[in-house]
């Protein structure tokens, strides 16, 4: 049993501030242990009485019989650090701190919250909370909570196979109540509050290694650790996330220009996509998902076929396959054959497949396009959509999908829009069958495109490297970032720093006779505007221009001018969640209509394409208005290659590659600029204060 | 009563195919009509029984007892043409044809249903049908339907104000059993199946004249009569539709670029933006719309006041504020002073207000905050976010709510992430109270958007007037178009037609001493690409450039050039729902990216300038990228006037405008072609044939 794992194997429980007062919070626990027959030992802790409903009580955790698997602590804020001291004392090594008046007050409790920690820190006990409501492992019936939900007459207790873990304790168990009520069987549900020690992701991860656990699903404020998210995705198992503050400034990496496209939600995003984790918007997509997670069968690709027994639920099941990026099966020519053969004249052979309400009198029909639609190769998921339909009609209904979902082993999702009291057995036969159900064929679809997304096959991106690599300071000027990109296998203008007007004159003569001369002084940040650019500067003229640019007080570098092509923004910052790549086509399309893709570093292999692809403007790349195409695999490559050579960088930077240009054949960085946050390099890059000014202007290149 | 509305007030019904035989649909409609208590007289219509459950039958509704208001026809087709005679003879106004194998079934079935309407018609009978499931008035317990819903052991049956009218039998009475479960109230449930005669538009326009009805919901897969929306629109009655086949391909608009641009569905998007119409994309989102439309309360604004008791569902449902296009109010400085008088330290009074789970020991915080918000004149709507709750403290929140609800008169929605086991009563008391209810933050400010789209101030549109001022010919050259134009108060740059070489150079002197020289051929519709225009023509290259330009056997306009701006493609062509205008900024805006939007004409005031602030790409008329702002006023007015030159042209025209230059003072056309179906002016616009052939191209003038 690991620390944490006592929230669902404790075999002794102790309650620190247990009580017998009706109502008080300190004796619901006791209360649920007691009823929902908890079989370890429960060990009240109350320094004024002996015994509490009929067991035991020690006046402290110390002189409760040992070993004490888990600490329930429920004592006013003031009390809460001489009760974990009490449980340092007694060996304990997990405590659940319910009680609030902590971080969550202002800082008078986040000093209080800090002095707690230390001393479970250094006593080698675990915390959980403070200010949460507590935890439930339904198994061993661990209820080490005082949430009202147990306290209801009746509360369908069955253990199921989803673990849910939420920052909010009110919302955590309001979601385990909505999700019994519909027939979802939690097996786990942990809130933990201020995540002052452990986190909801830590408890997600340990939740992740038991074996018994389908799906895992999460409600989160703060933003995730990112090793414990690969650690979590690494597990193999299914994970759903809601995580609050979509709508939250971001603002922190506004230091260079690609940064400030990355808000942190969009990053957060980027990372949850990368590894596979299911991101939802809502308490309703989150339990929708779960359905689907509670069941182990995975659909090999995104193609559905829908059967239905009523026109409209085959349409809006199509619409919902289309809004959710799914694909329509087009169906194999011998199945269409096959239903032609099956499906009533008026009823339709075409994906969506419509046997029509003759199914009520002959549901043979049911098994018979079922089997149609497993055998057929080009379909990785059926959706059966049907409505108002009474007990019997449903009951055979279930019984074909159950063989079919059996026989064929791909997934098979439900969507009965009809109320339950047509149908009172509906749910519970469903759910036997292990075939997900959901009141609209909508819903049924986006749990479908959520089953998809973490079955796709993936390679998950490696953990970064510490950022050992002293990366270039903020001193490195473009001929130094660009030696170091050319170093990494990244194209730049051939060019050099011109030694004096004549070499200048020379050196334009070496790129080609024609060349654009660029004034290199640190810490001149717009070029263009500055008058630190010469675009077409010939031998004849290159005296002169070195002359202007080199007034400005740094050198002059001179490089070959470059073809036409289609410019990039690329960049990449350091984040709370590692170091982003951030890509997008440069003018409006970055600057109007912010259409940019992220991805964390390192990538995965595709993982660059992938991002170009999703630009809305990827067209522009594959030869839009009547242009050539330009290589876009070159510019893929050179976003891995930028990934790689920066991802040892420390902490603290943003490389700005603004343009890259992307050419019929390859792709050349036109400009480099970076920028390092100092203090990051010691402190996490979350302190990093934040720089309004940009690094680079995305127009400095835009007369090149 | 008119002849529709026999659907809810018929007091006779004969049921024609009426059948005693357990489990026979034409059984059905009887045990309905005497189980639920229908108070008017039932007349069972079969040829075979005297009498059918007790009630005296008749051999053909000839020979029923007149009148005869309402006829339930449930027997084959090809026995309907029969009934139909009968119900005709019997002067009977409206019949309910539940039989399928009609036009659902194939171009057999097509040919009979014409044959039924035409007997219909000529005899003075409307038909609801065929292939439907029939119609339920729930006040007088008209049960005119077979719809299994009511055969189920126990239904709640109280008559709400909710009407739902859908042409899909099963997904309607599917979607009423869960509306039923859900405690939502119909009054009306109406399946109008194929649509035949009467069409569920019509049903739903029926309805909005009846005093009780407070919402109206429809499903459609036909898309719907303009003029039936606008009248629906104009009863005042909030309505939301779900229309599906969204993704079903348009096309048939493609004759013009413009036109191509527009789909049928974000047509249908526009018009019913336009007539503020709400549209959904789910059952369970008609539904939840649904429960705000049985509260008579509306919105003055659609600024958001949060109170919770959960930090967790506050963060969730300021998520959802800014997804749903709502605002959340900064509150009244005197009203953060109230609040933090009244909210414990830990709890917060920024909006959304934290009140804490201190409410459950003292709920007479929950009156007090709400006082507050109630006398906030920067608050319309208030959304109460609770989770968990046992059954005494709602009680006690439903009652603080219900009172402010009633002293405020803003609609207030209540967002409870808890099981109905946990507080049974709560659904019941928040119904009654007049509270609409959603178990996660985000569906209550789904229903609240909806219910400020309907809210909102808005000037409907006027009906389009008749098509009949003959409009120009397909043949109308640039010119001619140019000119009708500039009648309308469009600005189009000064230039002539040029006589001959000389005349041109005379005609380019006029112009400026630089012009552009553009041939003028009907049916020329590439001209750039067929050297058809030639730019900054000098008088002295002129009678060069004439020659040329004469040569491609047409007339030669002289033209002005015009100063630098942004330019737009704006258009209008005709469609089943009226002639629409479409515009958007040019290039990539419209090529790649699709940022187009789409208005019905006639425009109604301020609507041109909504279409254009609603652009992605909206930024670049306000001088996005260094460049100065455009005169999008002018650009605005330019749609008005384009608007109502068009929009007496009878159907089947396509006008493109392609570009249109916005300068930093004014807009001027830059071309305009027009191409016209002449099979379209006599027959209705939905029976024109497409054509594949753009009229224009939209880098044509590109080079301008």
């Amino acid at each position: 049993m690991s620390d944490i794992s006592a929230l669902w194997e404790a075999e002794s429980i102790a309650v620190i501030g247990a009580s017998e007062r009706p109502g008080a919070l300190g004796r619901k626990p006791l209360d649920y242990l007691l009823r929902y027959g908890y079989k370890g030992r429960v060990l009240p802790v109350n320094p004024r009485s002996p015994e509490i409903l009929g067991v035991p009580a020690y006046p402290s955790v110390k002189d409760a019989p040992g070993p004490v698997d888990l600490a329930l602590i429920m004592v006013s804020a003031e009390r809460v650090p001489g009760a974990v001291d009490d449980c340092v004392a007694a060996g304990v090594k997990l405590a659940v701190i319910a009680s609030s008046g902590f971080a969550e007050t202002g800082e008078e409790g986040a000093r209080l919250q800090a002095e707690v920690v230390a001393k479970a820190r250094a006593g080698g006990l675990r915390i959980i909370g403070p200010n949460c409501i507590g935890a439930v492992g339904y198994e061993n019936r661990v209820l080490a909570t005082f949430s009202p939900l147990f306290g209801a007459e009746s509360v369908p207790f069955e253990p199921g196979t989803l673990a849910f873990v939420s920052q909010s304790g009110a919302l955590g168990f309001g979601a385990a109540s909505l999700a019994l009520e519909r027939g979802l069987r939690p097996g786990w549900v942990v809130s933990t509050g201020n995540d002052a020690d452990v986190t909801a992701l830590e408890v997600l991860r340990e939740l992740a290694a038991v074996p018994e656990v389908t799906g895992l699903l999460g409600y989160l404020e703060d933003t995730p650790d990112i090793g414990t998210l690969r650690e979590l995705a690494g597990s193999g198992k299914p994970v759903a996330l809601l995580k609050s503050g979509r709508t939250e400034a971001g603002g922190r990496a506004a230091a260079s220009h690609t940064g400030a496209l990355a808000t942190d939600d969009r990053v957060l995003d980027a990372a949850l996509r990368g590894l596979g984790i299911v991101r939802v918007d809502d308490i309703d997509e989150l339990l929708d998902v779960a359905r689907v997670f509670e069941s182990e069968r995975r659909p090999a690709g995104n193609r559905v076929a829908v059967v239905t027994t009523s026109g409209g639920s085959g349409i809006l099941a199509a619409d919902a396959v289309e809004a959710h990026g799914l694909e329509l099966s087009a169906l194999e020519p011998r199945s269409k054959e096959a239903l032609a053969e099956i499906v009533p004249a008026f009823g339709a052979i075409d994906n969506p497949v419509d046997i029509t309400a003759t199914v009520l009198s002959d549901p043979s029909l049911f098994d018979r396009s079922l089997d149609v639609l497993i055998a057929d190769d080009t379909v990785d998921i059926i959706v059966a959509a049907f409505c108002v339909m009474a007990g019997p009609d449903v009951e055979k209904a279930v019984n074909a999908l159950s063989r079919a979902a059996e026989k064929g082993g791909k997934p098979i999702l439900v969507a009965r829009t009809g109320a339950d009291f047509l149908a009172p057995d509906a749910p519970r036969d469903l759910r036997e069958a292990g075939l997900p159900e959901y009141p609209t064929p909508a819903r049924a679809l986006r749990a479908a495109a959520a089953l998809w997304e973490v079955s796709r096959p993936r390679t998950l991106p490696d953990a970064p490297r510490p950022g050992t690599v002293p990366g270039p300071g903020a001193e490195a000027t473009e001929p130094e970032l660009k030696r170091l990109l050319a170093e990494a296998g990244v194209a730049v203008p051939k060019g050099r720093i011109a030694e004096d007007a004549e070499d200048a004159a020379r050196a334009v003569t070496e790129a080609g006779g024609s060349a654009v001369l660029k004034a290199v002084v640190p810490g001149l940040l717009h070029k263009t505007e500055a008058g630190g650019v010469e675009i077409g500067v010939t031998a004849d003229t290159a005296p002169a221009a070195y002359a202007r640019l080199a007034a400005l007080g740094g050198q002059v570098l001179v490089e070959e001018l470059v073809e036409e092509g289609v410019e990039l923004i690329v960049g990449v910052h350091t984040t709370d969640l590692g170091p982003v790549l951030t890509a997008g086509l440069g003018g409006i399309f970055t600057e109007v209509l912010d259409d940019v893709g992220h991805r964390l570093l390192p990538l995965a292999p595709g993982e660059g394409a992938e991002l170009l692809a999703g630009l809305r403007g990827a067209k522009i790349l594959a030869g839009a208005r009547g242009r050539a195409a330009v290589d876009v695999a070159a510019a893929a490559e050179l976003l891995h290659k930028v990934g790689e050579l920066v991802q040892d960088w420390p902490a603290g930077f943003a490389l700005d590659l603004n343009p890259v240009r992307v050419l019929p054949k390859g792709a050349v960085v036109l400009d480099a600029a970076l920028t390092v946050d100092a203090t990051a390099s010691d402190a996490p890059a979350s302190d990093a204060p934040a720089s309004d000014t940009p690094a680079s202007d995305a127009s400095e290149e835009a007369g090149r």
